[in-house]
């Protein structure tokens, strides 16, 4: 293993203190956008991935914002859940309410917490049936009369003629309603909702009507997390001329005061309990408009009203809206695109939707609620949750590299240290939001989050602690068959389910804190870990060329049938057709073991080959956007095209992407081929397009695929600017003939992150036919550890 | 009404700070106690009570601590539970386990938090069932080997061979075991069980073993109080060799880490649910003793380690017991007491058990959680909690004028003045415990706590802001009907339940208010509430010369049965025979309301002599101790024998009171006739024995009956002494005969509480035979308002 080129960090750095931290994150907001930055702003359309199963949502957030401000179209229970994971699916017809926190393209499910409906007339407590107007307080919606735009979504609800729009702030959703005249207006609040809901999923539920007017309360949910606690904090523009509140659960015990509650429900000034609903009235006006503000708090109700007035002191709508789309803009400025508008509005609906995650879980005082369930306070740093790693390590955090300040990035390797920090059991994040842990998904991939970051030069954090954290993590002997992979290099089947994807992705990992460790000086480490590496090959069965899961004893299990996948097989939402290729820290070795890079080939050929009948994944909600057995709705297919570039033949890996790109993605709302996973689906789309993919996080290596836009340019964190220019570009020239980086030819498939960082000029040129030659030469493929 | 007599305040003030406060608190303990509070602690039997219905437990407690630890013998589900209200009955041949949490005397019930139980050999996980010996974890035991002192408790386990003793600190409990050898030997805990148990209890509870041996966690219960949650920290004085953490409840969706929960219990650092259960492996040592000790916080398990570290650093269990032991002699010598050693048996665990609460409940930080759930800081006092008010206004707060420094009072009144500033609604506490508002009994009896301790000079609280508070509370239309009272004079029983009884107390609630507001020179809230005070009189029904509940038409209410109590009644536990004696403000316009003295009279002597059959009040639990309709095991009861020396006859008195005491106290465990009800029970003792009692707190006067004790020295905490003599006192001399202020004759049958700060003398001269002329004098009556 060559020792890793790691980066100086982009500037010289100081200990930031508090204030000028905030005082930074604010700068953002003021800081005028870009022209680049407005018609990037203009190209979104939030709508993408909200048919299909790209599960994603069209209300109002900030970039990395706390608040997910949504319309929810369906509260599904438990098992039909999947579908409507982040509460809006664009085919329904009417919509229960907006609430305030929401996953961006997420498999599993939780949150849609303090869900609240404006209601002119009657006010009905139950939410109804879609498809039943009347029955409940949802009302039928028209997308003729939807808007959604980054940071801004606007409907109006038919069944009461009101004019419903959203906008949000990084922590307080803000709600305008413009009522009809001459109905009661309303505001229903419904604490009983959720994503992914079942019977006893609420915990325990607040809700307060103070003196000022102000309504405070918290819910604690039993969902995808154990016993989240959130707070919130609601003011109105207008006084409050009445209320009610509810609790909806029969036969409990102690219901409180005012006995009896079900009789005076106006009089109550707090509620607790498992089923709270309440309504707040407001006397009509002329032009009665109504805002709505929401702050939330991971610490309590007097965090939540203290983030309400630190982000969003007043009533101005407009100017939150403003303050919104100038953030938005400038985010999305980190690239400029030129490209036909159909393709901008693919690019930049994918760089909006990588910018959401992992978001802020912070209040403006620092306070956060960590993986113990306890308060802390950030020093130094902004804490962010929400990490979607098994996903999002591949190609969502290698791009935030290039697209976000230093800053951002290393909130986020603070963030999983603080984690780790006060984790019960001393380990990183495996896949945690709001601060708690959930344990979903295998590996340990906060690991190659931190060494990406390490190595491409950011700092801000401590390495030290960084590296003990990692190994703690990959040592942490009970979570999913560490103990037996240290023990024997693999993970056994007879003991621990999916064992070959673990195996793999450990040695993945591993190779990243082998990496980073080498550029510490940690040489100890690096051996240890660069031997685990290796470990991969255990996987590999030369017999079928597949990689397979061994029991204790050495053989692999039999029986043994490659098309299998799910829960019982040796594989991690996938079969062997789709999970073999995983060894992005040595490719070169991967080609050997198959007997060289032809075979290695060949097999990936049948990957996308073959005749596959879908109904044999019907039992796999993850497994979609199918191309032969290649599944580019889930993450372990993401880096297969890429592999023909490490074997030599990189007009196979262009080909191949361009029948991905065409498949796979659309500008229509069911235009994700699959969960989008906190922007891992569209991070692959942002970066293919540019022309390079992140095969191996931590090689500071990006795998060139080819160019899909004419042109781009990266404006980089560190203030310059990297072009990416596809000459002759079209519909009939789709493949590289040649390349150049700053005028020099470029004879290798791949760039290194510095010169990315080095700003300068990667020039294209097409043509109709694949270029057999180019980049072919055996000294200049991508990094393979094993290579020389 | 005549002027109240203020008092100035004891001595000289100055706004404590913090630290000045936390030594003063520090100082208790260090005293050296004096011989007669050694002797008085040697008095004390805390299993007086712990039989019957009297509701106390026998664990280990200091003054007015935060921790409660004392062993429970039944877990009773909620229809079984009144019995079991202190979770230990004298009857009972198990033992379940240790919990830190329990209530002195309620007839509701809760708490019972962080159940400990240690184990030689096999762990179960269920409790089993008493009676049946290795059906659970329990173990049986025997009084013989079971020692009750203030602060301190021990008990064999004979199932599994292990002493077992308990003591504590304000904030912390410490366990000492002693394993027999050969066995294995383990600490159980159980976070299921609560007093008042039922399904769904526990709304959610954490377990947490952290990295140096510590272990915390914390649950919230739906008990008597919402969302009630509390946090603890535990450590051992020995290493944990092995742990095993269980979710015992069924079909839970994301058990959490490690999967397969169930098969790896000992893998589990942490784990969160609603139904756990956990056990520590202790490896066997020669004479293996184990100290385990538990802090509690309200706040969080973070503070509930800084309690444990800020009061049992070590691991001394004998020093803290004699720590304890310190702080119980000397709070114990506030009343040196001469009398033969079963009366001082009586009367030291009476003042024992009104030395108990309401609690300290605050963190060692100044931290606690208030009746809205959020968490605050107490500034300059100490936050207590456990106001169980419908009983302890009548003689345990004004007791504790006497015996506790000025300081603790004026904790109290803080104490309710903040939970007001917390509340939602803006009014005092009604029932309050761990902060958390209940809404129990009737009332707003908050209100002549704080006015007993302002007339009495008890200063250190904002008087205004407390005024303000007591008129708010007092003026809360939608709380029990106070709407309608302050529009109708009256409660109208077509519209509350319960409504003579609330008339009849909020009148005397109101008159309080009135006496305070004139003291302050605030003669418009004066007028208002002397005006309020009158109220009693709308629910005298002359007719029956019974008190009665009338409608809102101003009829009363057909029938009526002046034998019926319970729900659905004019009464709250109680009857028109118990209830309609209720006006200690006006005893004097009562009896003219009856046509005289002299039909008072006989009307009270109906109440004593009545032959009532007990079965009349089987669906009352409360309803205990009879005497003829008198009920002394329930608070409506206690001032009616001193009513006899208010219409001129005070001999009528001394000999109902030698009947109550007589019947209604025994120095045995059953010898409490009903609920102690947080000191109330044993507070009327104290006062009676000594010879007086505060039948009207805000008047600043006791009402002499007899004294019961041949000599008493109330050791006052202004310094001063006040000596209580009783001449010839023997069973055949149980009359007053002559009495003596400081050599003064005194010949009225009241005491003002300026006398007895004064310091002094009181003596008696008793005799066989009544005496018909002392005290008798129509000039000299105990205060009634309407009297000149």
């Amino acid at each position: 293993m060559p020792g890793p080129a790691v980066l100086p960090p982009a500037a010289p750095r100081r200990r930031l203190r508090w204030s000028l931290l905030l005082a930074w994150a604010m700068s953002g907001l003021a800081a005028a956008a870009s022209p680049a930055g407005e018609r990037a702003y203009a190209s979104v359309d939030p709508f993408i991935g909200t048919g299909g199963e790209g599960h994603t949502f069209p209300g109002a957030v900030v970039p990395f914002g706390m608040i997910q401000l949504s319309p929810d179209t369906q509260i599904k229970p438990r098992k039909e859940a999947y579908g409507w994971a982040a509460g809006y699916r664009y085919d329904d017809t009417s919509i229960v309410g907006f609430s305030h926190t929401h996953f961006s393209g997420t498999g599993h499910s939780d949150l849609g917490d303090v869900l609240l409906m404006p209601i002119a007339g009657q006010v009905r407590l139950e939410r109804g049936d879609d498809g039943k107007p009347g029955s409940g307080y949802r009302s039928r919606f028209r997308h003729d009369d939807e808007i959604a735009q980054p940071g801004y979504y606007a409907v109006t609800l038919d069944d009461y003629g009101v004019r419903a729009e959203l906008t949000a702030s990084a922590r307080v959703g803000v709600h305008r309603y413009r009522f009809p005249k001459g109905k009661p207006a309303h505001v229903l609040i419904d604490l009983r909702t959720s994503m992914y809901d079942y019977p006893g999923k609420v915990l325990w539920s607040r809700l307060r009507l103070r003196p000022d007017g102000t309504v405070t309360g918290f819910r604690e949910t039993r969902g995808w997390a154990p016993g989240r606690q959130l707070y919130f904090a609601m003011r109105f523009s207008r006084n409050v001329s009445g209320h009610q509140f509810h609790d909806t659960e029969q036969d409990v015990i102690y219901k409180g005061f005012p006995p009896p509650a079900e009789k005076a429900p106006q009089l109550r000034a707090q509620i607790e309990g498992r089923q709270l609903v309440g309504a707040f009235d407001f006397a009509e006006a002329e032009g009665a408009q109504l805002v709505v503000k929401v702050a939330i708090s991971p610490v309590s109700e007097d965090n939540a009203i203290a983030n309400l007035d630190a982000e969003v002191p007043g009533w101005d709508f407009d100017g939150v809206r403003a303050q919104a789309r100038e953030s938005w803009s400038q985010a999305l400025s980190a690239i400029d695109v030129d490209a036909p508008e159909a393709q901008r509005k693919s690019f930049y609906t994918a760089l909006y939707h990588t910018l959401m995650g992992p978001s802020l879980f912070m209040d403006s005082d620092g306070r956060y609620r960590g993986p113990d369930n306890a308060v802390h306070e950030a020093k130094g740093f902004r804490y962010h949750s929400t990490f979607s790693l098994w996903d999002t390590y591949r190609a969502l955090h290698p791009l935030l590299t290039l697209v976000q300040p230093e800053q951002r990035n290393s909130d986020f390797v603070n963030s999983l240290l603080a984690s780790r920090r006060h984790s019960p059991y001393g380990v990183l994040p495996v896949w945690s939001f709001h601060g708690q842990e959930t344990w979903c998904m295998i590996g340990y991939h906060s690991v190659p989050v931190i060494a990406d970051a390490y190595l491409k030069g950011i700092r801000g954090f401590d390495a030290d602690e960084a590296l003990d954290a990692m190994v703690a993590s990959a040592s942490y002997g009970p979570y999913d068959g560490i103990a037996q992979y240290m023990e024997l290099g693999y993970v056994p089947i007879d003991e621990e389910g999916e064992a070959a994807s673990k195996t793999l992705e450990y040695a993945f990992d591993d190779w990243t804190i082998a990496r980073m460790a080498q550029a510490m000086g940690r040489k100890d480490v690096a051996a240890r870990f660069e031997k685990r590496a290796g470990n991969w090959k255990h996987a590999f069965d030369p017999s079928t060329g597949f990689m397979r899961a061994r029991k204790r004893d050495g053989a692999f299990r039999e029986p043994f049938d490659p098309t299998a996948s799910g829960y019982g097989t040796d594989y991690t939402e996938g079969n062997a057709w789709q999970y073999s290729w995983y060894v992005p820290q040595d490719v070169a070795g991967l080609a050997r073991a198959h007997g060289g890079e032809d075979k290695l080939i060949a097999k990936l050929d049948q990957v996308f080959d073959a005749k596959v009948d879908p109904k044999i994944f019907e039992h796999m909600e993850d497994i979609t956007g199918l191309i032969g057995w290649y599944a580019h709705g889930n993450e372990p297919s993401h880096h297969v095209a890429y592999l023909y570039a490490y074997a030599g033949q990189p007009w196979r890996t262009q080909a191949r992407l361009g029948g991905i790109m065409s498949s796979q993605y659309a500008p229509r709302p069911d235009g994700l081929s699959g969960n989008d996973d906190l922007g891992q689906m569209s991070a692959w789309y942002v970066f293919t397009a540019l022309g390079f993919y992140p095969v191996a996080p931590g090689s500071n290596q990006y795998v060139i695929g080819r160019p899909f836009l004419p042109r781009a340019a990266l404006n980089l964190p560190n203030g310059k600017r990297f072009t990416v220019i596809a000459e002759g570009l079209d519909d009939a020239h789709l493949y590289i003939g040649r390349a150049s980086l700053n005028g020099q030819p470029l004879q290798r498939a791949y760039l290194t992150h510095e010169e990315i960082l080095a700003g300068g000029e990667l020039r294209f040129v097409m043509q109709a036919q694949p270029d057999k030659t180019w980049a072919t030469d055996p000294k200049q493929r991508p990094y393979s550890m094993s290579s020389p």
